[in-house]
């Protein structure tokens, strides 16, 4: 099974998958360098929210072990520098700050209650190997779950990538198909390519191509021609946020899968950690969706497709409400409608 | 007004848009050889079906005026050749054959009956002009039917090219929107890139600009995305191929389209000479779709966005059920739901 973040004996190394050469090129980065993580976290050659956490607590780790220091007390310090530092590479991503704060507190607690350098440094590593672990845990429940949906010659249209390389194994989504290949089940995945960054072409098909799972990769433009001709059976795809209602944000393109879904009566399922549901938002109508640059949609590998001056769409996300959808996959159970903060409140309990 | 295709003075010459190198540069090739315009039609410098038909006779055309010759009768067979010569450059293009035919015949014609060279180069130039202005003709009265349907504020949804440079001028759905502007109607299109290969964002989007009809471009994956937050009013369209129950293929996207206007109880219209319509077939299922090569698909501008190896659907057109057709818009009359035969041949005959 393919694995996108390791953690190498005593952390003195660790690896992970350059993104930035996919589909082309396989290539594993090992390093015991926490800038060239850091780097890679800005150059989204690491990319998607678990994964930036993860190999930045997991190179925050690597650094405790390989830095120089007179004292605990020292190292610490440089630690704790080095976690600002990290903190630094890509200013608005949620995981990364939850796992660094994390990785601090561990650094702090550490320092505090360490008899030598050996000691603190394997706190510290401890630290990321459970950030780590918990990621890899809660995805192989949700895995599970979603894996228990899907039927043997399933038929499943999915869209942007969810699956291990946006975490440490598994994913989400796509860890569903990786649980339902190992259960035996003869799936078939339609992968939308996933405009205007293309991560299901470039991400997910990869996976799949190395994970053996059958897929087709197509455009956005063939959805509805893939429910009528390729038979889908099944959409099942990752969130990014999701209220009390169940209305849901994830990559643009999902909505429009969940009104053809409907047409099709196929079930559609969405498969996020309980860390995604929003209760604080009734409703997606408070989700305030991400406006991209235009360039995203009108330039393509340095070329212009479209006029200069052209007026431009490009929002990073739909909302699709609640009721298309047929059950909310978490760690924490199946959820299904009707969706209200009082169900989903009592099963995240 | 923008033209597409002209033919001089004496068809000494003739002029063309370079549609390859749109949408970053606006190009217009005159030119008095036929050579030129059979190489632009191999190159796609001229694309659209109605476009090639036209612009291959106005070639003949401009061969009849410029080979020299010392009487009718070998002028005639020269021109004979330079027909057949055209007829080589986009072997499965019916509307080439179509007007090349037609220009064979007032060739022959014009061989047989013309006391001299000014009077058969003058009988062949008639004949070129004549296929011109009917589909001038018909874009112009496609465009008023169209454009009665179209109120003050419309938002429209379109895909692909049907505007001018298809055509002569006007074009189908492209015809719609530039004669609703002229009658002082304000209207804003949607439209999709259209993957594969981005005629929406490359050549329709260059077309409203040019018109200075305002527009928003947009991938394919935003429509659900669009409806919602766009509040398109009205999807409008151009089409391949009709069949008799009103089942339209066009291009790949128009269905998912389709299913979105139900969806939100929008009209969807359909803009198609009644060329287009084919009462030999009962169904769309009779249709067979071309399924073009993989590489339209996985690589962009020679850039790989897909893994090598993989399973690619890429049908160029979707089959759109007559059920889900508002009205068809032909320069016979706008056909309305139940469509059956009696219905359709009625209005052509």
């Amino acid at each position: 099974m393919l694995k996108n973040l390791e953690l190498f004996e005593n952390a003195e190394k660790m690896s992970f998958i350059d993104q930035s050469v996919l589909p082309t090129e396989k290539k594993v980065i090992t390093t015991g360098d926490y800038h060239e993580v850091a780097d890679a976290i800005c150059k989204l050659i690491i990319r998607g929210a678990p994964a930036i956490g993860v190999s930045a607590a997991m190179a925050v780790a690597v650094a405790a072990r390989n830095e120089k220091a007179q004292n605990v007390e020292e190292l610490h310090k440089k630690v704790t520098d080095i976690n600002a530092f990290l903190a630094g590479t890509r200013p608005t991503a949620v995981n990364l700050f939850w796992a660094l704060d994390k990785m601090a507190q561990a650094s702090k607690e550490a320092a505090a209650c360490s008899e030598n350098l050996e000691e603190y440094r394997k706190a510290v590593e401890k630290a990321a190997r459970n950030i780590a672990s918990e990621d890899v845990t809660t995805n192989k429940i949700m895995a599970e779950y979603a894996a228990s949906l899907i039927k043997d010659g399933e038929v499943i249209l999915t869209l942007c990538n969810d699956g291990v390389l946006c975490s440490v194994e598994y994913g989400t989504a796509g860890g569903a198909f990786v649980k339902a290949k190992e259960q035996g089940k003869n799936i078939e995945i339609c992968v939308q390519e996933t405009r205007p960054l293309f991560q299901g072409a470039r991400l997910t098909a990869w996976e799949l191509q190395q994970e053996g799972i059958p897929y087709t990769v197509m455009t956005d433009s063939m959805v509805g021609y893939a429910f009528e001709n390729k038979k889908i059976s099944m959409v099942m795809l990752g969130a990014d946020r999701i209220t009390c209602n169940g209305d849901t944000a994830n990559k643009i393109g999902t909505y429009t899968a969940a009104v053809l879904a409907k047409h099709y009566q196929v079930p559609f399922y969405v498969v996020a950690p309980s860390s995604t549901l929003d209760l604080t938002m009734k409703t997606g109508k408070e989700i305030v969706i991400e406006q991209r640059l235009p360039e995203e949609v009108t330039v393509i590998h340095g070329k212009r497709i479209a006029p200069e001056g052209s007026k431009v769409l490009n929002p990073a996300f739909d909302v699709t409400p609640g009721e298309l959808i047929t059950g909310i996959i978490t760690e924490k159970g199946i959820f299904t409608p009707p969706y209200n903060y009082e169900s989903l409140k009592i099963n995240l309990d």
